[in-house]
């Protein structure tokens, strides 16, 4: 049991597809003695590790567990599996830095002097973009693109005013969790941009066997999926038409 | 030679380990016949492939060569690779549609009516926010993260007073190409921002051997990265501090 050589991982699962992980994410979800795991991780990729504990840490939509407490548990997992010298991953969906919060972690081992290595995951936006060819930067085009959550636009004037402004410059506007949240976004985007054909498109289940997706406007989107049966999790590309 | 189960592929490279590749890209790689390969693609990753003809097709920081003609060049040999019954990749640094032009190609695959696939990478900035741990989004922090170019703050109106706003709400904005353009970017964001105290970082090299980050602020990192040899490549992430 050599505990100098161990560190806690912090694990990028990417959108679904197993074969969407990084090499090194791969490498160390097969080595892992526990994973600890969020929801959206796809049973895919919990399959390719065979011999560890999985224990699942997540949260699905809807739940009102205390946030504050369940982080909490999480850290004192990481932290006592990796004092009985187990390899540890902390499995997240997408990307740890991308909604994913590994900062909480990464600050709790950094405390207590656990060692720790991130390992980046491809991000929703960045695998629908690739797999449906819609170019989010084009030269000419859009040379900017903005990561943001359906929550960002109720968060300050200053927010929705930057990102309306990208979107009115041409630019891609990539939004996160806002399927629940198309009747309050919508509005918003078409109030500053004036403008209803600005195409969107709504990406389900991103790489995986069940992916779909739905290309409409500022002024359509919205009938079209109430017309539809397209299922969470959903990330949005704003101003740009898939290649076709 | 069987021509209908042959593909393209429009390969995302990542930053430069071959460990940060996917697990597709990594296999699409090395098992490619050509690789046609940006200035960019390190040659750890190149190396993973020893049977394959490499073929260099970028363009290197000053080139003058005309943009439309190289573009002309490059789609011509993936079609002339491809209808040899040849496995082609073409290998872009980074994320094939973050910067990485990807649509040109793409649009020009469709119309020849040859079957692809764009395969993503682990972008700069997400791969130096996970190796050097910068939080880019936090919950109660930054909810949004913008991905842009050195150029862009020069492109228009519109898209600054974007940046500005998004950075003033306290979100993250990662710059790249940006070492060059830091004397006209940071009075830009000086100008709207008026908080010289924005936490500013700048990651050369990214995953490599040589990889180095400076980390200072709006008001210091120009005279900080003048006293230092730090090299191109270069992504800024504006506005979050590793944890340490």
């Amino acid at each position: 049991m050599d505990l100098i050589m161990n560190i806690v991982a912090i694990v990028g699962a990417g959108p679904g597809d197993p074969e969407l992980l990084t090499v090194k994410a791969s490498r160390f979800i097969k080595e892992a003695d526990v994973i600890l795991h969020d929801n959206l991780v796809s049973d895919a990729i919990l399959a390719i590790n065979t011999t560890g504990e999985k224990i699942y840490v997540g949260r699905k939509f809807g739940d009102t567990t205390d946030q504050i407490e369940r982080q909490q548990k999480i850290n004192e997992l990481l932290c006592a599996h990796y004092q009985k010298g187990k390899k540890v991953v902390r499995l997240k969906s997408g990307d740890p830095y991308v909604y994913g919060r590994a900062a909480e972690e990464a600050r709790y081992l950094t405390e207590k002097n656990i060692p720790f290595e991130v390992i980046p995951g491809i991000s929703a936006a960045l695998a629908a973009a690739n797999i449906f060819n819609i170019p989010i930067t084009e030269r000419k085009k859009s040379n900017a693109m903005l990561i943001c959550t359906a929550h960002t636009a109720d968060y300050s004037f200053e927010q929705l005013t930057g990102i309306a402004h990208m979107l009115k410059a041409g630019n891609t506007i990539s939004i996160y969790m806002g399927l629940k949240s198309l009747h309050r976004i919508i509005p918003k985007l078409l109030e500053v941009c004036k403008d209803d054909t600005i195409p969107v498109n709504a990406a389900s289940n991103v790489s995986r066997s069940n992916q779909e997706i739905i290309t409409g406007t500022l002024g359509s989107i919205q009938e079209q999926i109430k017309n539809s049966t397209l299922q969470m999790p959903v990330v949005l590309l704003i101003g740009a038409h898939p290649i076709q």
